[in-house]
């Protein structure tokens, strides 16, 4: 089934230990869609300048991707991120912000109306609120979130938000913050109590962590040697698991511990090389021959 | 098969967020053969003082365990630690450390010689070595570390010890020191090329690694939601993996992985409550219990 994405596009300059990219895609819904689009029909919401390049766009349409929902700025520049990972690279300092059209309203098409299945990433909770507001219908909604949205200027809106999502992923400092709990399991249990029916806390090289009413699941991180630059990984992890799980009707419990595999190795992609270089060149292909080295590395 | 533990017995003062226990009964040796005499026959190696309670021994001696080479020390108090957790209380802080009876060499008895399996818990290296010539024969041996041994004047005696053991335990920034990897999986890799074939990485709440010449396994830790004193959880985690395999002659991959899953509900029993008291109270059937459920908590 289709599954609308809105988020961000960005123009990254990151560096890490293993190197520099200067001025190379990013962007939430860039690569929520590069991967989300490996398993099902995807649909675009972002505001991007007049200083993107075209490339990403011509991938993201041999993959199906609807680009009707892209608003395009021709005065402005596109959102502009400079970030650097130092040590074991487990969180990135913003040393550069520029939100320039991230700051418009998004300009999502009618025919995006009633799509089943909707990924908020991370953005203000009011304009995710005024995003679901237009697509209107009853969508299965995930939405990201981060610190930056639990202070008490933004608290409120974030809390109506959560009344109105099946689905939280935030990572796991984000889960204490919302909840005032330490334990992770008890923080995502209580983030449960504020409407979500189901929370996925990413705990970057450490994994994730699924919870629902019907019990708790836990995974390790794909066992990669080479993470060379961990920007995305929380979008791609985000977009292999909802696009796993607007592919089929399946929304059992069995299919969504699969969908958080299938979210697993399609980060591992992401994190080998820098921007979305590694996200662009995989198939389907790639994603199953690594589910099946993830099923033996958590097997016992 | 039996089992030899070498190790401290400790007088333990933790401050946690969830309260204070004062002058409780702690150190390796006691941790680690609570938790492997639920698996098989154990045999303790530590020094103790005049200042140790009787009942840990009973509770000990009722399980079988075998407390010959514990060298009492009349004149003399025992190792006393203090220490204290805040927030996710995934670190301790060393408020006072008096050694004691811990500076006395170990007293082994030779009834304990060609014992089958060896665990030296983290001291100095060379006594771990001292003690491993003294127990002579062939054991397969698991040793434990920790970041004090790494510095230059203690390195080459840990080196040497890797280079006699099987098995080395230890937490993810001991790993990451000790083979200046950033990545935990390329660090365990590089630990093998010093000597082990086994490399077992502790991650606290994020679960533990291990990796072998056939390979990765990684588990989460068990989803208990009450972690109230996370004192002795590496020695208990340890006691479980290797009391496992100890308890039967498999030393394949599977027994290995199964012995790691034991090891991690071992250690989810100790953290639920102050000092042993979680350990001293739990049986056999506890760790089935938890183990079914650990095992519904990783499956996809």
């Amino acid at each position: 089934m289709s599954l609308v994405v809105v988020g961000s596009v960005g123009v990254d300059t990151i560096t890490t230990p293993f190197g520099r990219a200067e001025a190379v895609p990013g962007g939430s819904a860039v690569y929520f869609s590069l991967a989300s689009s490996l398993f099902t029909e995807v649909r675009l919401v972002a505001n991007v300048g007049n200083d993107f390049p075209e490339e990403p766009w011509s991938c993201l349409r041999e993959r199906g991707v609807d680009l009707e929902g892209l608003q395009r700025f021709s005065d402005r520049p596109t959102f502009r991120w400079s970030g650097s990972y130092e040590g074991d690279m487990s969180e990135a300092r913003t040393d550069l912000c520029e939100l320039n059209v991230l700051v418009e309203p998004f300009a999502i098409p009618p025919a995006y109306t009633g799509t089943p299945y909707v990924f908020l990433a991370n953005t203000d909770p009011r304009s995710q609120l005024a995003a679901l507001e237009t697509l209107g219908g009853e969508p299965f909604v995930f939405a990201d979130t981060m610190n930056f949205w639990l202070t008490d200027e933004h608290r409120p809106a974030l809390l109506a938000l959560l009344n109105r999502i099946d689905g939280l992923i935030c990572n796991d400092q984000e889960i204490r913050e919302l909840t005032a709990e330490r334990n992770l399991i008890a923080a995502a249990r209580a983030a449960l109590s504020l409407g979500p029916q189901m929370v996925v806390v990413k705990k970057g090289e450490h994994g994730s962590l699924l919870i629902t009413a019907d019990g708790e699941f836990g995974l390790p991180a794909f066992p990669t040697t080479t993470v060379v630059d961990p920007t995305g990984a929380g979008d791609s992890f985000a977009g292999g698991f909802l696009g796993s799980l607007a592919a089929s009707p399946d929304r059992s419990p069995d299919a969504v511990r699969l969908a958080l595999a299938y979210g697993t190795v399609t980060a591992s992609v992401t994190v080998e090389s820098f921007s979305i270089d590694g996200l662009a060149a995989a198939d389907r292909e790639l994603l199953e021959d690594r589910l099946a080295v993830f099923r033996n590395f958590t097997r016992f």
